[in-house]
């Protein structure tokens, strides 16, 4: 099978623009649905090939039930954009995917392809974004932009799904909590697990378990060790190496084993503590110590994988006693099953007790972790119950968006050769926006956002101070005055073209993730809440409201009674 | 920012065995998580990470309520396993990712891991698969085996949850028809599309719109235009070359267009047909006719822009009745909104009338391909319903396993040392079964599996004819006396490591995919259907059966009562 993976040389060829090509080097101009170059033949055919057409990038509904989305993604889009050009194997892979009557002038068009007369404009990558608003608006040769239509639609769809679950456990979990994604072995293939990764930074969270994506984007690395760890172990005795220097280096603890074994038994017959525990189990006691021996500066227990507060919580509290007396001080521990409100707040009793026995400073402030199929809803319901977990690690529901697998993004044709056009449905929501448009955003008094507005390209924009209809796209009786007092135009120029404006730089991810926790804490309240939440207002200036309705009559047909 | 992708020069270099590296050059000993090395670090330290251990990959429930998986992805973990080596600037970057005091003897040691030394049996890609049964097993030095986990887990999981899906929707469409997958836009990322295409394929789809699959994979390819392809014309008017030779070639045709005004005429006034629509929108003629002159051999039309029965398909058949009389064969239209069922059955009737009144051959036959959020759900509605359709489009639904977007894939050890382990829970289900075992399938006199058996790896085989006693690992109740009519055992070896044993070889994705169809086609019905299926059965050994508990007992910690 000649599966020759996505690399090779031809690929260094393509990265001749002065920006990166994508993360993934499997994003090619072949990334595509083969109906782009079926139509891309058509249009050629027809000599309609270069007319310059208007497409807008948005969705129709926010996803997991709420009322908010973080727009993400636009960087890896750009990235093909700027790098977008057809190798010779690839070209020839489509000649053979289309109908041998193709006529050969059509591949040598392909071959002069490139972007340089695409014109994008975008919202900011990391900003809520809403419904129906374009969130890019990408014009130039409709044959070149069709190409396009679907890795940009994919780029967008679970970068901005993914960025805005992130941004929604974040929510819940409130912002004291430390938040870990651990959701790479779940993810929907090797790069969902990258992507995750580096969206649901951008969406707040505050580390990855995923080295590659550390790698690939700075993000901060966590991650201890796993049940297997533990169970790899037999018992204390087949640790050889049982020495641990101090951690100011003053004095060695010839037998930390002991220390330990020690600690335990104070543990065991301890008056606070009395009882909880009997015999630990002592494979996971012996891994414990191994761990400790190899990280005495970041020892953090997974305490579950024989019984937690029996075996567990007892044998990293023996553990991180021994390490006190030498001076260093244990992270934690993560609890991975069971009750997760009830295990921390006994298990933070423990902790409390042994500070207050043995005098241990801050024991009783120990790091717990929770994982363990958490999701927005267990979240919710831990805060509830009342719980004593400073950090959670979250997999599955988090980077597969278990609650909502995809996002709605489409990508509509809105004019071409200057005409406006519109694609009509039964199901109004479906009806696309005319026109090539600008975007703003209308803020009120108090600093909120109070509603986003399309306006055809060349209205006058709306202005701070002053009175402006904003009228629902499609609901006659749906409008509203408003006198912002701030204006803010959403879409900026990502990639120029030959259209000779300033290209916005791509900003690092760190900036973007800061952008975006801004940008979520500026919201009003009560659109962000989960229960319920208050629809942020759409709307279209009323010029564009009647143009929309006048094409919509001009466009549908005309029934006959019989 | 520096996201520098993930090819590179160092990657060729790694690309050393005979077997090609995965497919996504973002497959590296990299995309694990943290803990891997941490626990590295820990075993290599203990002196303890070139101890054998053994590891079962495993999924504990069935996915979308079904009562069976496929098992998918095993190509691309021997991909990994084959090439899996450390670069130096991965290593330097594992370096600042684990704490300064780590010492240096670690990294030279990463420096010098590959798989020479691990041993992989799998169950053949494309079987049905079972919950409990290892799919994978893999043995080698501990610490490498970890790195592993997470990489293997992840190619597994979203392999074999959507290969699947993909075959639980061929279940519910049936044998007869085409089923597309057009996921790509609304994948999980750029390789989830790819993933997808590649497992939907071995799950029994037929073909994909996703053209960078097409060409990794061989999957053959569909696609003709969409919505912005009709919207984009304005009239015939813009039609400048008009003339279609026909079929045979040996006539012209100069003015196509008109002809096809002529049918749409001869249609508007037919008795049959008459008064079922008035004007058709000239936008989507424009665009049918221009899409027929390109691909006179392929003409297949997207028939919803406007209005299905009042505008797209009297536009198609006048198209598809002035090919005709060139001696082209229209293929069909697809259908991508509004009620399938109804709008199918109405254009079968049209399509039977035209056949009827104007004397075409065939045109009741004309394709009709329907898309638009269709799942499992949708399909089961649509038979219920009674529909035309010949062929399926499905994307969203398939791609992102929508209706369970994650499979629980696990990776437990089960041995070192030849030590078994076990790994306790509160939670049966979560218990893992210990010890180096053999899985066999047991089949009975109809032919069908009758049940899954596990047992120690130096038990005697199980043998066809004799009364076996298979048991329930958890639920001492649940045991069953077999005789089987055929035994066959699961697991082969696919990576010997330095066994000597022989390597199966990796085969082409339409081998895997006709295996996959065979046997899903085997499987007891029952098994299969969609509403309360029975369970297969999975079990163990009596001798496995005794061990498990007797470990279990050994490692669970006895309470104290007060």
């Amino acid at each position: 099978m000649a599966a020759a993976g996505a690399n090779g040389p031809n690929k260094v060829e393509r990265r001749a623009g002065g920006i990166d090509g994508p993360t993934n080097p499997m994003v090619t101009p072949l990334l595509t649905d083969l109906y782009q170059f079926t139509m891309a033949y058509a249009y050629w055919k027809a000599g309609k090939h270069k007319e310059r057409a208007v497409f807008d990038l948005y969705f129709r509904r926010n996803p997991f039930g709420g009322e908010y989305t973080v727009f993400a993604g636009l960087e890896e889009c750009i990235k093909l954009i700027a790098n977008f050009r057809f190798m010779e194997d690839e070209i020839a892979f489509i000649k053979t995917s289309l109908p041998s009557s193709c006529e050969a002038g059509f591949y040598d068009y392909l071959r002069g392809i490139d972007c340089s007369d695409v014109e994008i404009h975008a919202i900011s990558e990391g900003y809520v974004v809403f419904p129906k608003i374009p969130l890019m608006r990408i014009e130039g040769p409709v044959a070149v932009v069709q190409l396009l239509e679907t890795p940009l639609v994919n780029l967008i769809n679970y970068a901005s799904l993914v960025a805005t679950n992130a941004a929604r456990h974040r929510f819940v979990a409130g912002k004291s909590k430390l938040l870990l994604e651990f959701g790479l072995r779940r993810a929907q293939g090797p790069d969902g697990g990258i992507g995750a990764s580096k969206y649901c930074y951008m969406g707040g969270f505050d580390a990855t378990s995923n080295v590659a994506a550390g790698k690939l984007f700075g993000i901060p690395l966590r991650g201890t060790h796993s049940h297997a760890f533990v169970s790899s172990f037999m018992s204390p005795d087949e640790i050889t190496e049982k020495s641990l220097r101090s951690c100011e280096g003053s004095k060695v603890c010839e037998d930390f084993v002991s220390l330990v074994q020690t600690w335990l038994n104070k543990l065991k017959w301890s008056q606070l503590l009395g009882g909880i525990f009997g015999e630990t189990n002592q494979s996971e006691l012996a891994a414990f110590v191994s761990y400790a021996l190899a990280f005495p500066k970041n020892f953090l227990a997974l305490v579950d994988t024989y019984d937690v507060m029996r075996s567990g919580v007892p044998n990293f509290c023996a553990v991180a006693l021994a390490l006190n007396d030498l001076g260093y001080k244990a992270v934690g521990i993560r609890l991975d099953s069971g009750d997760l409100a009830y295990l921390s707040c006994e298990t933070r009793k423990f902790f409390q007790a042994i500070e207050k026995e043995f005098g241990v400073r801050d024991f009783g402030k120990t790091g717990i972790t929770a994982s363990n199929d958490l999701n927005e809803e267990t979240l919710d319901a831990l805060n509830k119950q009342g719980h004593e977990v400073d950090a959670f690690g979250i997999g599955t529901h988090l980077v597969t968006c278990y609650a909502q697998p995809a996002l709605g993004v489409v990508f509509k044709l809105v004019e071409i050769n200057n005409q406006p056009r519109i694609k009509l449905s039964e199901d109004v929501s479906k009806v696309s926006i005319p026109c090539k448009k600008r975007c703003y955003r209308l803020y009120g008094k108090e600093g909120y956002p109070l509603v986003d507005l399309m306006t055809g390209e060349n209205e006058p924009p709306p202005k701070a101070a002053e009175r402006i209809l904003c009228r629902h796209p499609f609901n006659e009786s749906k409008r509203a005055y408003v006198v912002p007092q701030r204006v803010e135009e959403l879409m900026k120029c990502f990639w120029p073209g030959r259209s000779g404006k300033k290209r916005e730089e791509l900003q690092p991810l760190n900036v973007i993730r800061e952008r975006c926790i801004k940008q979520l804490d500026q919201m009003r309240p009560d659109h962000m809440r989960r229960l319920n939440p208050t629809p942020y207002k759409v709307s279209v200036s009323a010029k564009l409201y009647d143009f929309i309705h006048f094409l919509w009559l001009n466009e549908a047909p005309v029934g006959e009674l019989q």
